[in-house]
């Protein structure tokens, strides 16, 4: 059996390889399993080296990586030039988290005439099963973010690789797993496997102890419900996005069509394909917001070529399931080049039709978007609440807007979403210590955990503490004498390595 | 349809109370869903004077709460009154966690020429339903510490009583609701509920963002399978225990006497009924732990008398399933008093039967051990991985152990709990900032979390990020002039109200 990749643009076959035989799986299982303590017992240091280092290799071999990432993905140079650029910023970053080590959660009680002493720290959990995204066959893949925030953390890594890129996936594993090698990272910390069925034994397999995932919620579903079938259940971190609202206010509506432009520019931003994608703008009543985007988006004139097939029809059918659900289509942009190429559609629905359970509030992966507008603020807040959990949200707003009508949107967008972007649209998502990129239920399995940024490494640690163990007993970010120079909570109060902060 | 309760000393009916009706529990959760808003924008502090005045009438009313115990527990006077301190000390604890204000995360990036500003908090997630405990009738139950964390962390609570303290807990709710009142808090804060039907209704009510639990692992499981299938799933943070393991080393056993007597007094605290309770002990073969702990439970001499007929019945079962699995009986106590009595007894096993399915790996809730000897390190740490995860795990040791012996058992031991003892019983929980109290599954639902101790109030909230968003647009705790002095993460770097932590 064998796994092959294609040329979105040709359909023609790019890559085959063999599906991960049972024995090469339980060996990978085994190294992953056996590696799981010797990484625990790695100070982050060397782990923020290792994870540097990958980042130079990757951006050592950009073109060749960029090129054959190209042929599996049809995203185009530039962008998965910058991508590579952005996954290796990333790498670097969970490296640096690691070191700085506030996320070991260093919490110590000293003991006093009535109580024990007792020493709280996050522990690594064990081998993480990691699915690449997709969208994103670098930040979201072999080297994304799951991965480099689960080796940071100190957790071995299983990648299932995406079957679209599987050739990329194979040379990217290789370029980590010499790294690694080079590094004197313990044997097993990083594996990869492909195939379907390897993929459903990889999160039933006893020795995985956690699951990250980026991907469509049908899939991620799946995931969950097979760990939650677990002996032992295992948290899965599935990352699914949903669909991200923008609210225009009326002051902002008054450049309509500068919202608009910015609007098709970020919803057609890898051919539609983001989690972020903002898929419905809400408008105020009279704006001509959809007849706006319909322009900007022949202006535009987009030539959608989807990273799959099945991507590629499921954008056709996500339309009809618009028009099911009562939009009507203003604008469809067929494709005229050959591949797996999609429409681009401007689709409008009376406000009246976004209802909880309504197809409207289904994600339509692609260049698709939803334009309703609203006739009072009531109207606006009310649908708000109707809404799906999704991973973020935008809100435009003017000069002449009230600052505490537009907090006042702020706030209850808050309560949907993992992100509010104000004058910005959604589909940045910087990898810092702020970023958050997960949101409420359906939008993300674990909607306090975050699958970007410095908060990321949370996912794959648990706390553990020890009472009245003697210093040579304990792991070193447990000892009192803190050989690390951790920041640390002593006795309820924070304290950095030298002295106290609060 | 009425809830009782009853003395479990007698078996007589105590109290009765209406099950709730479908409109009182509707009046409830609106009023719950209403009041979350308004209790998100409280300030921390505030929470933390309404906690502390919660914390002050309960130990106003001390001698009246411990006999309306009494009656519905039989836990005694002298345990119950102590309960009663230790409940206060949580309240105040939470409220002092909240105040402090590290809980909610404020991590700011502050806009570069490249990058949006970014500002990430912790947001209350909403309404959260509390199922109170049966063996800790105030800890663990109506002002324990699920309701004290949710409410530090601004969310509106709604107990399902338990019904073995049934009037208890509605005098409790009282208490909670006059001194909530009486501070200013939003109406809905708090509410009880009452009857079967009603806490699967409660679990299953689009109202409620969270549920926290403590109790066995039959119901745990229930409401965690309750909750995965809503629409909209919600996390069971469900605390249920299994069966903790105490090693103790060869040069502990020289004093095996001592280690029987203090396993006793563990084992027997609250009759048995803790879930951190030393349920299996392993000592060195020829160290006749078995005997020693069956002579220590002879002069102790205890009578247990249950919380409730079934849970007495229970431990009956529980001593037959042992034998099932393989186990011997070394002693078995049969109680002298009226009641819902239990035995109280020591069982023996060969060290080979302890494997991963084993009937002897499950809880006996009540004062019923197993002992088994081990013959070698190897052994030892073998039977360790067979392990379920559990909330605590102690180990003695003694003057003659080598350091770096017992660094590899304390290590072992913590992949599978959340808390190590050394030279400790695991019976005392201490509310704490360092405590962990919460393990690998299946002892609790989420392992990355704990229900006792500063990071309990972690559970209920969600982060949020804020993009380029103007000052006034945002929560206080988000606005970059820092009005409640919180200590903060800027650009990477823990800041404290009054400068540069690390």
């Amino acid at each position: 059996m064998t796994v092959t990749s294609f040329n979105p643009r040709s359909g023609k076959a790019v890559t085959s390889v063999q599906e991960t035989t049972a024995e090469q799986f339980s060996d990978i299982l085994r190294a992953a399993s056996t590696a799981a303590p010797a990484l625990a017992a790695t100070r982050p240091a060397d782990r923020q080296r290792w994870l540097h280092a990958i980042a130079d290799a990757f951006e050592a071999r950009r073109e060749e990586l960029a090129e054959l990432a190209d042929r599996e993905t049809a995203l185009g140079s530039d962008r998965l030039t910058n991508e590579i650029a952005r996954t290796s910023g990333q790498l670097r970053l969970y490296g640096d988290v690691a070191a700085e080590g506030s996320y070991l959660g260093v919490t110590l009680d000293e003991p006093t005439t009535d109580a024990s002493g007792l020493v709280r720290v996050n522990r690594p959990i064990g081998p993480v099963a990691v699915f690449g995204a997709s969208n994103f066959p670098f930040a979201f893949s072999v080297p994304g973010n799951d991965t480099a925030a689960a080796i940071a953390a100190g957790c071995p890594v299983v990648v299932k690789a995406h079957p679209a890129h599987v050739g990329l996936s194979m040379r990217q594993a290789e370029i980590v797993q010499a790294v690694l090698r080079e590094q004197g990272a313990p044997e097993g910390a990083f594996g990869i496997v492909n195939g379907h069925q390897v993929g459903v034994d990889l999160v039933q397999a006893s020795e995985i102890a956690a699951v990250a995932f980026t991907g469509s919620q049908d899939v991620g579903m799946r995931l969950w419900r097979l760990a939650n079938e677990r002996d032992v259940v295992i948290p899965v971190y599935a990352e699914m996005g949903t669909v991200n609202p923008v609210v225009v206010t009326g002051s902002a509506a008054k450049d309509i069509t500068g919202v608009a432009d910015g609007f098709v520019e970020s919803f057609t931003l890898g051919h539609g394909q983001f989690c972020t994608k903002p898929g419905l703008l809400l408008a105020p009543a009279g704006s001509r917001a959809a007849e706006e985007v319909a322009g900007a988006l022949r202006r535009a004139a987009p030539e959608p070529v989807m990273l799959t097939r099945a991507i590629a029809e499921s954008v056709v059918a996500g339309i009809e399931r618009l028009k099911d659900g009562g939009a009507h289509v203003v604008e469809n942009l067929r494709p005229k080049t050959q591949g797996w190429t999609a429409p681009a559609a401007v689709l409008r629905a009376d406000i009246s039709a976004l209802k909880r359970g309504s197809r409207l509030l289904e994600e339509c992966f692609g260049a698709v978007v939803l334009v309703c507008e609203y006739r009072s603020d009531e109207e606006l807040t009310d649908v708000l609440d109707e809404l799906q959990g999704a991973l973020a949200a935008s809100i435009m707003t003017g000069p002449e807007d009230d600052d505490a009508h537009v907090g006042g949107l702020v706030s209850r967008l808050s309560r949907k979403v993992g992100r509010v972007a104000c004058n910005q649209w959604p589909t940045g998502v910087g990898y810092t210590w702020a970023q958050q990129h997960g949101g409420p239920w359906p939008s993300t399995s674990v909607p306090s955990a975050t699958s970007v940024g410095a908060y990321g490494l949370d996912r794959f640690v648990r706390p553990v503490a020890f009472q009245s163990a003697h210093d040579t007993w304990l792991p070193p970010e447990a000892r009192s004498d803190n050989p690390w120079q951790l920041p640390r909570r002593i006795n309820g109060r924070l304290v950095s390595s030298s002295g106290i902060a609060s």
